[in-house]
């Protein structure tokens, strides 16, 4: 693997008119993507995690970027609420089980939470969808019901329960990866479905058609007890391992670490059962969680994404999942749907 | 996530009669299993990697299962030489990319290889195979030819060019997970296989059938630099994050870390260039790495894995593909291969 060094050695010299341009890799073509197809991420949904400084004294920061609707809002809403009441401020990293989850809340579990936090049915798991044909070929899918009904009014936040969204899945990359339903990304999320995502071909649903965020490397969620409990949102966990999609449809998802997932996926691993830390001072403290929204402006993280509905996207992903870069030998001709990370990157200084 | 403590505390419960027996879970299932069923590792098929201790001075040793012919077995017949001459003896972990691999080797690229290792060929990244029905429907793969011809006599070591392998592959778990090949379990490993998994209609296969192992987490490839280039096996990776498995077919794989892999997934990232480490004092000395079979006796690790040819690792995958333990509500219906970790546990001394 010391080839992309070179690789990139290569790429740095001058090009000869008699020698084969080499073909780019799938960073390099978000890299180039234009300016047009990069999409700013909120301030109000980035939720920037200090922990304490590491042994060296280096900071430790971890931002999170909330889903939009209509996946999980009712416990992204609680999420606001508990960042606004600084309620996670000296909480700590409590669990980091190898190949599975690091995880973080309160370790006396006795602390108590803010009022007005929503209690979540399990039927919010899943959105439940209808399909509708553009004439231009671009397949959307609309929320069919408001299924936020156990929410507060003030949890709803205004939100429209009928949310269009554009679903893009390409036959030839989403694939069913083992799993008996479909894959795609939905406004820069990958999501799967039962029934809803046979594309291009809907009226072939089996069932209520559905989908729902799917656990990928870095994935955010919240902890839960035994159903029927779907967890407040205040202990959360991200993925720090292959993708446990075995969690799909049981926990539900909140989002993703789009910066300094290191400082969680580089802890040491607990030793106590499921990975706790057994001894308190393992534990690593947090200093804060706070939506960016929240910070003052000249310290807001600001980052933005590749639009899943872009052309620049689907090159992107056309090479994942055929590598055809210059150390590669055998292009693999697919690549499940967490292979394909949605490329996210900060924003410059102005 | 709590809620695994919870299910522990249930289990531990005297049941009632009057109440549903809790279903096992995959983890209780393997070790349910009949010791029939588990697979004793031979010791020259262990390579044992002590790291040096860590700031608190506790060892770190890492040990990798090397995987069993028809696969790979140049490469590793090299990595074999190079632990009985000590060559990694004062190497070094020197690139940790995160959610990717951790690397190791020597850092100078200077130090001298023993003599006689073999210089293998691409070719060597896929197992060309054909198909026997047996008549219990058990479905055989043979070795169709030896394509080590370019390894010395010595490389060769003995190894018979034509390897029954017996693969298992469960349809309902074996999908193609986002890949144009099917997947299934072979002599204990994950393998891929193009036209020749088509099972059980091997007939339909298209072009030469082939198989080929795969990148899980945990697995360990050889290094390389660009093609032709293969790799010595003297540069070794494992991987730490999800399943790369655009490197299959790309670079050889040679084993698994089935103990200590935290010892290398929880290192700090490198911060230059594909994680390498800027500063030579970041990386990870390397004390020794050892076949087990030259350790002596009293020092060897020894590890069983469960056959993946038992029912016991049949009932296994498919409680990982249809979680009903007490946490689920919703069972996936399916899993990819490479979430189905072959169980493996070390033996207990007697």
């Amino acid at each position: 693997m010391r080839h992309l060094l070179l690789a990139a050695a290569l790429l740095a010299l001058p090009v000869h008119a008699d020698e084969p341009v080499p073909i780019p890799s799938p960073g390099e073509i978000a890299a180039a993507a234009p300016a047009r197809d990069w999409i700013a991420i909120a301030p109000s949904d980035l939720l920037v995690m200090d922990l304490a400084p590491d042994a060296k004294g280096k900071p430790r920061r971890v931002v999170i970027q909330l889903m939009p609707p209509p996946f999980s809002q009712g416990w992204i809403g609680n999420i606001r609420k508990l960042a606004a009441a600084h309620w996670w401020d000296g909480t700590a990293v409590t669990r980091v089980q190898d190949n599975y989850v690091a995880q973080w809340g309160d370790p006396t579990e006795k602390k108590p939470l803010p009022e007005g936090l929503a209690t979540l049915p399990e039927s919010e798991y899943v959105t439940p969808v209808k399909w509708e044909q553009q004439p231009d070929e671009v397949v959307h899918a609309y929320r069919q019901r408001p299924a936020l009904a156990l929410l507060s009014s003030e949890a709803l936040d205004g939100s429209d329960p009928v949310v269009p969204l554009k679903v893009t899945g390409k036959e030839e990359w989403s694939r069913n990866e083992g799993y008996p339903y479909r894959t795609a990304f939905a406004a820069g999320w990958p999501v799967a479905g039962q029934g809803a995502l046979n594309i291009p071909n809907p009226s072939k649903s089996l069932g209520e058609p559905r989908i729902w965020p799917i656990h990928c490397y870095g994935a955010v969620g919240v902890g839960r007890n035994m159903s029927p409990d779907t967890g407040s949102g205040a202990e959360l966990y991200a993925v720090i391992g292959h993708a446990p999609r075995h969690l799909d449809r049981n926990i539900a998802l909140v989002g993703r670490v789009i910066s300094g997932i290191e400082h969680l996926s580089s802890l040491p691993r607990g030793t106590g059962d499921l990975g706790f830390y057994e001894d308190a001072a393992e534990r690593v403290p947090i200093v804060s969680i706070r939506l960016a929204a929240d910070l003052p402006a000249a310290e807001q993280p600001k980052f933005e994404y590749l639009s899943t509905d872009s052309d620049s996207f689907a090159r992107y992903a056309d090479a994942r999942a055929n590598r055809r870069d210059p150390f590669f030998i055998t292009p693999a001709g697919g690549a499940d749907i967490c292979n394909v990370p949605v490329p996210i990157r900060p924003v410059a200084a102005k």
